[in-house]
C-alpha cells in the first residue's frame, strides 16, 4: 500500500497526459460501435433509430379518395341540377356505381370515386333539391352550383405515397409520425438497432443509499449520483441496470464489474475512486481488467473523468464484444455533465444514431463570466429564446445556474445547455456569444427568466410561445 | 336521416363561426385544470411538474468535507516538513484525529476535515519523506511544498446547500439533476401533478386495424392515427387507453366513449367523423353529451378540429368532474398538427405546466412558400441549427417537409416545428424569418440540410454540434 501511495504522488507529478474533451470524444467514439439490428413492433419503436431502409409496398391511397364531403361528378357537366345515383361513402367500395354524364353519385370524405366521375363539389357547393320529380320518385337530386376542373378534390391512387417511395430511411429516429407512417402502410413491426443496456455503479466509503439514509452518520453523505444517472440513462431511451453502491474495496469493486458483465450489458458507467486519494481503484483495477484510454481530460468540471473497455465473451456467439466503461468523477456535477459529454455520444451511437454529438447552438449570455486559466469550462445554463436577444434581433439567452462548484448539484438544477468557455483569462462581458452544447430537451425550455420567475405569472407569458400577445404588456 | 343531412348542408351554408387559433386554445386552456397532486418515489417522478417547493431539511455538505485528496494543514505552518497524524478518508468520521500546530493528517476527496485543521494541500503539491526518523519510528512525514490560504479546498458544511435553502419550486419539472438532488438530500418520494390518463379513438367504417390489415378490401385504408396518437401520448409522459376503432355508427360510439369514461380518463382524442358526411356523428354526439366550444377553427390543415368537455361522476368522491374531448379530423397530418396545437397544451397543463404553450423560436425559411390567402398555414418544417444562417449570423434554418397536403404523413415526417405562415396572398421568399412553434426535440434536431443528408458523411458534422472541425472542409 506504501508503495501504491506513493506511485500515486509520483504520477500526480508525473507530466500529465492531459487529452482535449474532443480528442477524449473522438477516442470513445472510435469505440462505440452500433448494437445490432432488431425487429421490434412499431409501438415499442418509439425513439429507436431505424436500421434499414423502409419502402412502401404499395401505393396510398390504396384508390382515387375523395378530399371533400360532397358530390362525385364529371367535371365537364358543370353546374346544374342532376340526380343523385348512389352513395360513396368512406369504406364503401363503391364498385356498383357509375357516374354517367348528367348523374353525380354523394362521397364523403375518404370516400371512393366512383366509376366515370373525375372530380368533387364539396357540399358547401351544392343544394338539395326537393321538386315533384324528388317527391314522386324518391330519387334525390342537388343542385350543383360551382363547376369544378377535372381532378378537383381526388386524391389518385399513390398520390401521397408511391409504391416503392422511400417511407424512411435507415438512421432515421422514430417518433408518433413516423409511427403513423409505418401503420399506414401496414407495416407492425420494424428494425431497429438495439437499445444500449446500461449499468450504473456508485463507489465510495461515504455513501449510504438514499432510502436507508434518513439520518447520516458522521462523515456520511447520500448517494445521489446513482439515482441521477439511471434517470438519465432512462431518458435516453436505455435499458438500465441498478448496481448499487460499491464500498472502496478493490474485490468489491471487481464483484461489481462482474455482476455488469453476468447482466450482459453494453455499458458500465461508476462514478467516484478516480481521483488521487489511496483508496481510488477504480482507475488501477480498470487498467487490470481491460485497456484504460485515458484517466484526465483538460476541463472543468470532470478532469479526472475516465474511459476503458473490457473485453467479455458474447452470451448468444462464440464472439468476443466489448463492453464500454465510463468511471467518471464522484462530484455530481462533474459526474453528470461527463455523462453528457462523453457517455451520451457513445450510447446515441450504440442505438444507431449518425449524428450522436450533442448539439451546439450559439447563445448569448446575461451576465459576465469569470474564465478559467487552466481549463476550459463547461458552464451550466439554462438556455431560453427571445424574440430580441440584446442585438435586436431573435436567438437563444443563455442564463448562468449560479455558482459553479462542481459538488452543487443545485447548478444543473434547469439546466438545458452547457457553455462552452475557453481556457482563458479574464472575464467574459455580459451579451457574449457563446457556443453552448444542448443537454435538454428545448420544447420545454424557459419562456421567461428564470430568475424572475413566479409561478403562474401567466402574464409575462406572451413572448417566445404559442400564445400571441393581445397587448403591448 | 334526411333532416341530418339537409341541417348539415344548411349549417356548411351558414356563416361559419370560425375561431382563430389563438381563440380556440384559449378556450382549451380555460378548461384545462391541473391534475391533484400526488406522491412518488422520485425514480418514477421524471418528466412529471413539482405540486410544492422543496426545501434543504439538512445543510449539504452535512461536515466541512475536502475538495482534493492531500493533506489536511494549519494554513499558518506554511511549507516544510510534517509528521501525519492520521487519515481522514471519505466516509470516516476522523473524530480521533486532530491536527495541531506543526501536523498534517492525510485526506482524500469527500474525507471530513479534522479538527484542528483549517485547510487542505492537494497531493500534488506534496511529497512524502522517507527520513531516518520514518524508517526508525514508522510514523510518516510529508513535505508540504506550497502554502495554501485558510479555508482553501475546504467545502464548509452548509456551503453547497443551507439548511432551508429551496432546492426545487413548485411547477419544476423533474430531469435527472433534480432526481439527483432528492436523493442528495433524503428525499425518497415527491409531490407531483398526476400525469393525466388519456383515451385514443379513431373512427371510420374506412378503417382497418394495421395488425389486421395485410391486404386492404376495395375502398378500406389502415387506421394510422390511433398509433400514432398513442405514441404522441406516450412520448408527452401520459397513461394511456386503446380505444380501438369505431364504425361510424352513433352507438358504436357512444359506447367508445362510455368506454373512455369508465376508464376514468382525463382526456379522450378521437380522430374523424368531424366533417360535413352525413354519417360524421363525432359533433352531433357530443353536442348531446357534453358541451361543444367549437367545431371549426381557421386553420390550415385541421380546420373542423372539435373540443368539447363531459361531465362525468368521479369515482373516488361525490363530485363530479369534466373530461376534456379533443375530435380531431382523420387526415393524419391535421390530426397530429391539432395534438400539437390544442390537445399537447392541455395535456401540459393538466399535468401541472405554468407554460403549456408551444415555444416559438424563429426560423428563416430554406425556399419560397406559398401563403394561403384564406387560412393562416401550419407548415411541417424541420428546423436545424446553423453558425451562419444565410443573414451572416448563427440561427434556425426551417426545411420544408414538402408538400403540405393533409392526408400526406410524409409531411410529418422528421418534423420538428410548425412555421406559422400569415393568412395572405402571394409568396413568401427563400431567406424569411418566419415564426416557428416548436414540437420536436430539438436536443437531436438534424445538423446538415435534410435532403442532403446520408447517411454516415460523417465529414459534414462538423458543424453546429458537439466535434469541432480539425479542418476547413
Ligand atoms: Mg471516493
Ligand atoms: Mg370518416
Amino acid at each position: 500500500m506504501a508503495v501504491a501511495h506513493a506511485a500515486l504522488h509520483a504520477l500526480a507529478r508525473s507530466p500529465s497526459v492531459m487529452l482535449s474533451v474532443q480528442d477524449a470524444l473522438h477516442i470513445v467514439l472510435s469505440k462505440a460501435h452500433r448494437l445490432e439490428s432488431v425487429s421490434v413492433p412499431i409501438h415499442g419503436a418509439l425513439g429507436a433509430t431505424l436500421s434499414e431502409d423502409v419502402t412502401a409496398p404499395k401505393p396510398h391511397p390504396p384508390y382515387p379518395a375523395s378530399i371533400k364531403d360532397g358530390y362525385a361528378v364529371v367535371a365537364a357537366d358543370g353546374p346544374g341540377e342532376y340526380v343523385v345515383v348512389g352513395e360513396a361513402r368512406a369504406g364503401d367500395d363503391a364498385e356498383n356505381i357509375v357516374v354517367k354524364p348528367g348523374t353525380v353519385s354523394y362521397i364523403t370524405t375518404g370516400g371512393p370515386v366512383p366509376n366515370g366521375a373525375d372530380a368533387v363539389v364539396m357540399i358547401e357547393n351544392t343544394i338539395p333539391v326537393h321538386d315533384e320529380f324528388v317527391e314522386e320518385t324518391g330519387i334525390k337530386k342537388v343542385a350543383i352550383l360551382q363547376g369544378v376542373v377535372k381532378g378537383q378534390d381526388i386524391r389518385p391512387v399513390g398520390s401521397d405515397i408511391a409504391q416503392g417511395d422511400i417511407l424512411l430511411r435507415a438512421g432515421e429516429k422514430i417518433g408518433p409520425a413516423e409511427i403513423g407512417l409505418l401503420a399506414s402502410m401496414g407495416f407492425t413491426e420494424v428494425k431497429v438497432f438495439r437499445r444500449p443496456r446500461v449499468a450504473i455503479l456508485s463507489t465510495g466509503d461515504e455513501l449510504v443509499d438514499p432510502v436507508e439514509g434518513a439520518t447520516l452518520g458522521p462523515g456520511q453523505i447520500r448517494d445521489s449520483n446513482r439515482a441521477m444517472l439511471l434517470a438519465a440513462v432512462v431518458q435516453n431511451g436505455c435499458e438500465v441496470v441498478d448496481l448499487g453502491i460499491s464500498p472502496d474495496v478493490e474485490d468489491a469493486l471487481e464483484k461489481k464489474i462482474g455482476e455488469a458483465v453476468a447482466s450482459d450489458v453494453d455499458v458500465v458507467i461508476t462514478s467516484g475512486g478516480v481521483s488521487m486519494g489511496d483508496k481510488d481503484y477504480v482507475k488501477p483495477h480498470l487498467e487490470r481488467r481491460g485497456k484504460v484510454y485515458f484517466g484526465k481530460v483538460l476541463m472543468k468540471p470532470g478532469k479526472p473523468v475516465t474511459f476503458a473497455t473490457i473485453d467479455v465473451q458474447a452470451k448468444s456467439s462464440n464472439n468476443k464484444r466489448q463492453i464500454l466503461v465510463f468511471a467518471l468523477p464522484g462530484n455530481p456535477v462533474s459526474s453528470l455533465v461527463c455523462f453528457f459529454l462523453f457517455a451520451l455520444p457513445a450510447i446515441r451511437q450504440l442505438a444507431g444514431w449518425s449524428d450522436p454529438y450533442l448539439r451546439r447552438v450559439q447563445a448569448r449570455t446575461t451576465r459576465s463570466l469569470k474564465l478559467d486559466p487552466e481549463r476550459p469550462e463547461f458552464h451550466r445554463v439554462t438556455v431560453r429564446w427571445q424574440v430580441d436577444d440584446g442585438s435586436g434581433r431573435p436567438g437563444f439567452v443563455a442564463e448562468s445556474t449560479g455558482h459553479q462548484i462542481s459538488s452543487r448539484l443545485l447548478s444543473m438544477r434547469s439546466a438545458n445547455a452547457l457553455l462552452e468557455l475557453p481556457l482563458s483569462e479574464g472575464i467574459l462581458p455580459a451579451g457574449t456569444l457563446v457556443p453552448a452544447l444542448v443537454i435538454g430537451d428545448l420544447s420545454n425550455m424557459p419562456v421567461i427568466n428564470q430568475s424572475s420567475s413566479r409561478p403562474n405569472h401567466r402574464h409575462h407569458h406572451n413572448h417566445g410561445n404559442q400564445e400571441k400577445s393581445h397587448s403591448g404588456h
